[in-house]
């Protein structure tokens, strides 16, 4: 069985990705990899951090002469910025300097500072927001790019695209591309409707001059994938409660 | 920490649900349960199973003396048509009658019949509808009640309601009732929005006319709940995850 | 993957086991279940109460015409005595008596019942002790058979003797019989050597009477299994960590 | 709940190991891990690589200011002789030497090499030694010694000792000494029997001599340990099934 874990703070050292389960004899390189970290890294409207990293994973384990051996692949993925950050971020302690950097303490609505400080009882919300980041997706990212290659040996193939951006709809091409995400790819915002991507970003660079964010929903396709994945006999292996909790 | 288990078909002898974790001592009368098997038979356009049946929960363990004991509760309940189905669906073989009663040879779309008869390769869609059938709820309603008698020690109260069902939505009423499922209950499709439910009722009776049925939105409000459930630590922990995957 | 949940107390209503995971179409009668119940009650110098059961398993769920379906199988053996112990056990409060009946106030060494009394802050240990019980075994024994009837279906067999009681060890016979169930069940202690067994018994006649027990070593033998069980990769699924941990 | 993960093979380029779980606020520093790691690379008759290596972990992850902040805390050990295996244990594939450097192909009695190279369906059993080596188990020695760290905050203390070597036993002193891991590091062998010890080093330098190896029993104990860890409730959070499954 698959089973996979992320480790790694938004402005730390190192993300990290392990994923166990991959059967041995796959082909894999670090390309692999290092493509879909790319793809991560575009979009419209998105911070300034996506220019700074230029994301490189480095396989510390599972990978042998290009091949999976079946043992655990362990992915990390440095932060290049960390030289910034490292008196911050720094796992020791800096009695010198009792107080710590960069600590923040006023909370952001919409985000996991105020709830992550009670639960586990900080007064620095940097301790929760450093988790609570986009920046954590990469690890996970890393880790899909191995199971897509996997998936490729049995014709399956996975796109995406953006179907709603605030009360923005798209309309879908007819017929759809054959492949989703070289088509979602060539988009900002990685839509298939270019009229449509007009007005979204329009709408982006509005509520962004109101210092407000905008929701959206994406469409995720899978092609030849086989009958009867997931199963009706019990609560738990559903495809759609499996897909619903990322898990 | 909880885990639970379902099982039973929908025309065999029972419908099983075990549930582990639940603290000794808890105050459990079978009422508690039985309380809300009801509820689950209401509604407005369901089957004419929901007459038939009148579910009573059996507390086979983990209760005793009217307090849980801390081992696993097991609970039965069973199909009162069982009678009219055990040939259909006895685990026994019957030689002298080879060929299944009441097979399902006409696979019905939008179910887990012809999916489910591919993945576990029978012939017969009995096998397969007899599980994927909103009669194992029943199950899962019994291991919620004793959770909502659980969660009912620290004040913590659930309710829900329709907010859409088919392309007519709901006006919230303001404020909200203090007992939601009180007043929901009160209403044939469990909307707190009188006016919108007509509505709901006259496209209900067009859809079935046509054959057809209706999709919807039901929204569960808790209240009294203590901060820092989930987390962001990891992907898996994240509550609004945990609710999509239903687990 | 297999998953399994047992329930029930050992004067209970009931002992519930449920076996998920098992595929379609394995042929399965309740007849392979009770084969297996009836060889557990046997044996020198055990308790009473294996006279007084004589279990016979119920097919609640998963199991239809002789063969499995896919669904979660579950089995309820009924504990024959419950009819005099239904006022002790009764899941139900009985407000006329308020004291329990068979109040187990004085714990046992070497039992759960200090223990159990001390987590689940309990006063009557029957609380603990009805689960903590032997009897929990039967629900065990009952998804065992029907993993046991799966796997012969791939030509394995499992097989277990005694090899060890307090200090007589047995000699090995050479070669080892075909069927080792089958030989060692003609035995009240399970041993394939009959010289050792006149020993052993003497052995646990003399600490009967002294008021004490005694420990052992059985042996479990599986032919005909695949190379790869458990893996190397993980801390978790090495095989005998898996095997030692019940699990 | 705590859950972890390992990765890395013994010649590779680093071992990995995350912990999560752990609550936030536990003082913890590199130094609380190094100790242990330092522990694990002691005593007699071990290979030649405990000279080689001197673990020393870096914090990834989950730490900051000497203070874990509830994060996944991942743990990286660089194995120092990379440098002289890095063409054989390179991830990218080196297609100017297509015949993979030290392959291993006489599989040796007693280790997973034929199991794994079966499984796995690989043909250098180097990608199977790899990982079932006993470097594996330096990731799980600095996750455990987080967790001595966290366990340490309640007065839970952990100490081991080797009882019986091949067919030599020891004799308990009495009182066993306050700090067992204290008394054990100073012998070699790590027995509290100096007399024992004697005869132990002879028996493994014989054995050694005829190319074999010695198995034997060690004893964990651990004082300060609270009432009712694991539960009788069910067949799986048993505390001696956990244990034995190391789980």
């Amino acid at each position: 069985m698959l089973r996979f874990t992320t480790a790694g703070e938004s402005h730390g050292q190192a993300l990290v990705g392990v994923l166990e389960g991959i059967p041995a004899g796959l082909p894999l390189l670090a390309e692999h990899i290092d493509e879909q970290l790319k793809r991560r890294q575009q979009g419209y409207g998105r911070g300034r951090r996506m220019q700074i990293e230029q994301d490189a994973v480095e396989l510390l384990s599972g990978v042998r002469a290009g091949e999976t051996i079946g043992s655990p692949i362990a992915m990390l993925i440095r932060n290049r910025d960390w030289k910034n950050w490292q008196e911050t971020m720094d796992p020791a302690p800096r009695p010198e300097d009792p107080k710590r950097k960069r600590a923040v303490t006023r909370v952001r609505p919409g985000h996991a500072d105020l709830t992550g400080l009670l639960k586990y009882d900080r007064v620095d919300a940097r301790d929760i927001l450093e988790r609570a980041s986009a920046r954590e997706t990469t690890a996970r990212v890393a880790i899909a790019a191995v199971c897509r290659r996997f998936l490729a040996e049995f014709g399956v193939r996975i796109g995406s695209h953006v179907v709603q951006l605030g009360d923005v709809s798209t309309t879908r091409p007819e017929p759809m591309p054959d492949d989703i995400n070289a088509a979602a790819d060539g988009s900002p915002l990685r839509t298939l409707d270019a009229e449509a991507e007009q007005r979204m970003i329009a709408r982006i660079d509005a509520v962004k001059a109101d210092g407000n964010t905008l929701g959206g929903i994406a469409e995720v396709v899978a092609t030849g994938v086989c009958v009867g994945l997931g199963s009706h006999t019990a609560w738990d292996p559903k495809l759609d409660g499996r897909i619903g909790g990322n898990g």
